[in-house]
């Protein structure tokens, strides 16, 4: 009985926190803040971790399909390298490395500010794994802060797939980040990610909810 | 003949390019990163580096009389330490140690968004250097983001000594800067202040000129 009433209490807090959200301001996102990462191919896989290898899921991420490994490699760039990188999955058609403006100052890579899949003519970079080492022609980017959502989510923010629109952040170190692109599809959860160079400046907390402004209002 | 004729070509594109910039925008402030450094007292000066010592200047800042040490110290945290931190000169009333965000997940320390010398209440954190070790009790910060500027720069830009305003940056990962302090004072030279975390969220390149909007007309 208690349970019960402990969930229900649980759920009418969530909707009044929701309610309130919403009637402070109806057009706002949940922050997700990415750490760097690479996504791997099949071929990758087996060069980095040995033949037939499968990675292994160990945490979900926001979006639907998409998870956290228990693998990990290590970056080799000119300058510098960084250890205990994760890998995430599911393993993708092309080999890519995400990063931060601030990794690629350790790394000596200064990598370009793109939305994921877009590495044509980027640096490439050594990746390490238990197993062997591979070196990539290009695939490290800067991710481009983005905002997933759903069709219906577009549609009640007003924007389409590819738009870019502003979003505002309160405090100490509050601001407006410009440039943030919209990503539409089915399978989305709202989210709006961003670098951990953009959380760090911007004080930025996972979860946090944070206001979309469109580009024309500025 | 030649080093005259080269001299007067400096001047003249050191002009229209000024004359350009104040076309576009008369409100503009030149960018300067702080990297993580550290201020000290006479008497830790002492502590750190023996009896007696004198800091070594070897670079000039911006702000006259201000200069970067040949001396560093290592700033030890709960959960990390951080190597050949700068010291800053001259000598203060107060030791101060001044972070980035991302410095303090290093450390294991949050520091306070604070403006230089509000250091109370603040946490502590020990420093190393050649000859002993400190322990303060409070002074680390995360400086604020701020404007050096004269009274006759403050004038033109039509601000007050504490006042806050914006700052507008372009660019891939562009935006806006809110909540930046503006320093008005006779020794000033006209510098946006801002720590690696910003700098490297906005992609923002030493000397780089960017925009000042009130805080009204956003």
């Amino acid at each position: 009985m208690a349970d019960r009433e402990e969930r229900i209490e649980k759920i009418v807090s969530l909707i009044v926190s929701n309610w309130k959200r919403l009637s402070e301001d109806p057009f706002q996102v949940p922050v997700g803040i990415s750490a760097r990462h690479v996504h791997l191919t099949r071929e990758h896989v087996e060069l980095l971790f040995g033949g037939g290898y499968e990675l292994t899921p160990y945490k979900p991420l926001s979006q639907r399909g998409q998870f956290a490994c228990r693998e990990q490699v290590s970056l080799l760039g000119p300058k510098g390298c960084i250890e205990k990188v994760r890998i995430l999955g599911p393993e993708r058609e092309h080999t890519q490395v995400e990063i931060s403006s601030s990794d690629g100052r350790v790394l000596g890579i200064r990598p370009p500010v793109r939305t994921s899949g877009d590495i044509k003519g980027t640096p490439g970079i050594s990746l390490r794994g238990p197993k062997g080492e591979i070196t990539l022609q290009e695939g490290v980017i800067a991710a481009d802060r983005h905002i997933h959502m759903t069709p219906a989510d577009a549609k009640w923010f007003k924007v389409s797939d590819r738009d870019k629109v502003n979003v505002l952040v309160p405090g100490d170190k509050g601001g407006m980040l410009k440039q943030v692109t919209i990503r539409v599809s089915d399978a989305a959860r709202l989210d709006f990610h961003v670098d951990t160079d953009d959380a760090n400046a911007f004080l930025l907390v996972q979860g946090q909810w944070v206001s979309i402004r469109k580009e024309e209002s500025i």
